[in-house]
């Protein structure tokens, strides 16, 4: 039996076999040269996750003077994590749930009705391409929780797929990275290796020749998540003139640039490192709320209230951050390490970037709080009770579990002999994390649970009166409030029934 | 001799003696029986600095349906440190520069045109007041820059005042603190305090019958002083239904509440907690651009234009800080550390506010790496050089030397046997370093200096075509932009003439 690729929604698709592979390429191909006869610029997007799908659907769904300037494919692995991308996209659908209502239509439109979209794992075909862009990840190997200093970076497999594209790529064609890499990536790690690879195949390229530039994407998945590309800032940096003058007019076609202009930063480390420092902040901004959570919740005082009473200071204070479960993500859980790792592997910096780091490690351990609270509600007693965590993905409203907190705070419970359960609304699975099922009907997840824990504030949380979740767990069971989600009169009336509650940032439950 | 306090503008004032103060006592008693018997309110504001005069001033400014509600008595020391400014007030001046062009006509208008404001060192008045409102400095002792986990609260003056307070205030007079104070202190230090005063003064006054409450200020010196305190958000906490009642009514008199409505937070813990967290969240803000800052030096990028580039995003980087030289001031410089003393000393806790802690210890050695680059720039060589430090206030613009991390820098150099010289425009006196002069003379300054230093981005040092340095300075001397005053055309043609150009987060210079 061949391997297969099964998508989020159960459908499952045959791995291909080399010789299909080989009939891809002549299909492909046989493709490309009629587009390119119409005069279409041929852009090859390489990963189709979370920036490179919508990226793709973007660029093809582009009109310029009532034409369409670009015919697009889209490249991913033919194995089971990703092959079922290229299949979904095929058949003119969005390879990502996202609540945002344009996301099916641009697929459907540029795929089945334009015609100028398609997926493929045919790789061969980076050699017809003018503009590549690399959208693949660039992961980062955290050896311990609250260790983020001692991480390091998966960089062989960048440079893997930066090689093969060096050695297909033809003189002329743009390489635009996406991804976000560590500084000193394009100068230090691609620009080397595509000199190599020209070299290797006798083509003599001149450094102002090269086509290579970094641009980095802010997107967010979510409602605007189509527009988290088209209608947001970029900034771009390339290795030369000639580079910087392709990506501007590339970027200006695909971004609203009357509305937001792009910004060109003189050199790749600055825009490698702005996307970084950009995340740190924000991660940084979580993380400072973290010792003024414990403080509140020790004096007796509700940190929420605080914050919105601070927000109010726009431009310098509005967007500190609230109390919260813990941080999950793709990118505020790794992106300082990148910068890090830059600063000691390519740069031979001695010193760390101890804050942010640190920042990364306050995070990366926040969910134990929520942990620290449940034993006290619970007297240290939890072995063998069913614990309910209600939440799974890293954001509200959205069904993306990556590097989500709630494994954590699960970790934490099975190690202490509880035994957890874990409801979301939305996701269906933890995707780093096969081994914890989430379930999404509610009421079987609180059904007799000794503790219930709130650790997303997903809108159907805040619907639901407090007399559901009362009625469904444990008489007196206890009930942890790490995000928000219970008001006060609901937690009087949990409290008037003898529930015990605690909540993150929450110090003035005691009093309620 | 008696004793004489002099102004910065340099009049000089006798200290009152104890005959003098006695007259005092009776002319201001007079005054305040006439205005009792007008039905004015009477309130007494403690503390004529930053703070307290403004407030006093606006005070006393208010109209409320066509009619002048308050009587406003300001009160400070008869010490050369602070005399002089009840003489100034009571000459209808503003004891405080600003840029500010409404400030000196507030203190004509209410002190000589309307009559509803003076100042007075006569403390026994307290008595007669109907609000009282504490705008006294409360102080840290730091042992060293960089060890602020061991810097102690100066609290013993602090509780004195308000014990002069308690032995004369009338039951049902509201006592409004507006310094900031760590959390607790209203609970566990004023309250307590004004309690006993009351028992010994053998007042029998129960505690919802005693009024006091919290509401900090957000004053800004500078071209809005005034309006930092009527039109900015404003926000209270206090100890039962009655102090909360009074204080809200009294805030609505002075704060454009229709723009800026109040926010009432139910303890003062909170209030008190929300200042601290406030100002500690922009020291942060400042700490964490510090390493970056190296970092983008060392791989040869300008952080500025890439800090641009990422304040773009309204609402949650816009708040972004430049690098810089260092941080001044009375608030950033030290309200973190009543957090964490009230946090060990009032609540018991065995966990410092480490991580903000550890930005103030950032902020407060950032000058040293200011000095660091002069010393690169200058091949380690400052021994009886002439080093020309260009500013001395811890803003742009105005004339506050409180905490001027210039001062640090000058006692690097001092220390490596260079001759640093200060130069101001705006600035007269260093306030807490008597020791250092500032010459307000920029050409006497630089003029043979072998380096010259930007630490603050003044308008007047960006006005001057860089012509006018490079011809006082010495040839090939050494030029430290710690405050992104430079352009690069600027920077292109010291470095055209042999001049030794670096600047804290510009590591771009060394390809201009």
């Amino acid at each position: 039996m061949s391997e297969v690729s099964i998508s989020p929604d159960n459908e499952t698709f045959n791995i291909p076999d080399e010789r299909e592979t080989r009939k891809e390429i002549i299909k492909i191909q046989k493709i490309i040269d009629e587009e390119q006869k119409k005069g279409k610029i041929i852009v090859v997007v390489q990963g189709l996750g979370f920036v490179g799908a919508v990226m793709a659907a973007v660029i093809a769904d582009c009109e310029k003077e009532g034409s369409i300037p670009y015919f697009v494919i889209g490249i991913d692995l033919p194995t089971p994590a990703s092959f079922w991308k290229i299949k979904k996209i095929n058949a003119g659908k969005s390879p990502i749930k996202s609540e945002d209502p344009e996301i099916n239509p641009i697929f459907t439109r540029t795929v089945l009705e334009r015609n100028n979209l398609i997926a493929t794992w045919a790789s061969d075909i980076y050699s017809e391409a003018d503009i590549i862009i690399v959208d693949i990840n660039l992961d980062v190997k955290k050896t311990e929780l609250g260790k983020a200093e001692e991480a390091d970076v998966n960089i062989e497999p960048f440079k893997a797929a930066i090689r093969s594209i060096g050695t297909l790529i033809k003189p002329g064609c743009l390489l635009l990275i996406e991804t976000t890499i560590p500084p000193g990536t394009i100068e230090y790690i691609v620009k080397p290796i595509i000199k190599q690879c020209f070299k290797e195949r006798n083509l003599n390229i001149s450094d102002e020749n090269l086509l290579i530039a970094h641009s980095y994407e802010r997107v967010m998945p979510g409602k605007n998540y189509i527009n988290s590309i088209k209608k947001i800032w970029r900034t771009f940096s390339a290795i030369n003139k000639k580079s910087s003058n392709v990506t501007r007019e590339f970027l200006s076609d695909i971004i609203d640039i009357k509305k937001f202009p792009l910004t060109e930063l003189d050199k790749p480390a600055a825009s490698e490192l702005a996307k970084i420092l950009e995340n740190s902040y924000r991660a940084m901004n979580i993380a400072f709320m973290y010792e003024w959570t414990l403080f509140a919740e020790d004096i007796g005082i509700n940190l929420f209230e605080i914050v919105d009473s601070i927000k109010v200071r726009k431009g310098t204070h509005d967007n500190m951050m609230y109390p919260g479960f813990g941080v999950g993500g793709y990118c505020l859980t790794k992106d300082t390490i990148l910068g890090n790792w830059s600063s000691k592997q390519i740069f031979q910096r001695e010193r760390d970037l101890t804050f942010s780091i640190t920042a990364i490690n306050v995070n990366d351990c926040m969910p134990h709080h929520t942990f620290d609270l449940l034993m006290r509600g619970m007297n240290n007693d939890i072995v063998h009770k069913k614990i309910a965590i209600l939440g799974a993905s890293y954001l509200n409203d959205i069904d993306d579990t990556r590097n989500s907190p709630t494994s954590v705070l699960y970790d934490d419970i099975v190690n202490a002999g509880g035994i957890p359960v874990v409801h979301d609304p939305i996701a269906k699975i933890m995707v780093q994390r096969p081994d914890i099922t989430i379930k999404n009907d509610l009421e079987s997840v609180i059904n007799t649970a000794s503790a219930l824990i709130f650790v997303m504030n997903h809108k159907e949380y805040f619907a639901y009166p407090v007399e559901f979740f009362m009625q469904k767990i444990r008489g007196g069971a206890c009930v942890i409030d790490a995000f928000n989600v219970l008001n006060d009169e609901k937690i009087k009336k949990m409290k008037a029934k003898n529930f015990v509650v605690l909540g993150v940032g929450k110090g003035h439950i005691k009093d309620l």
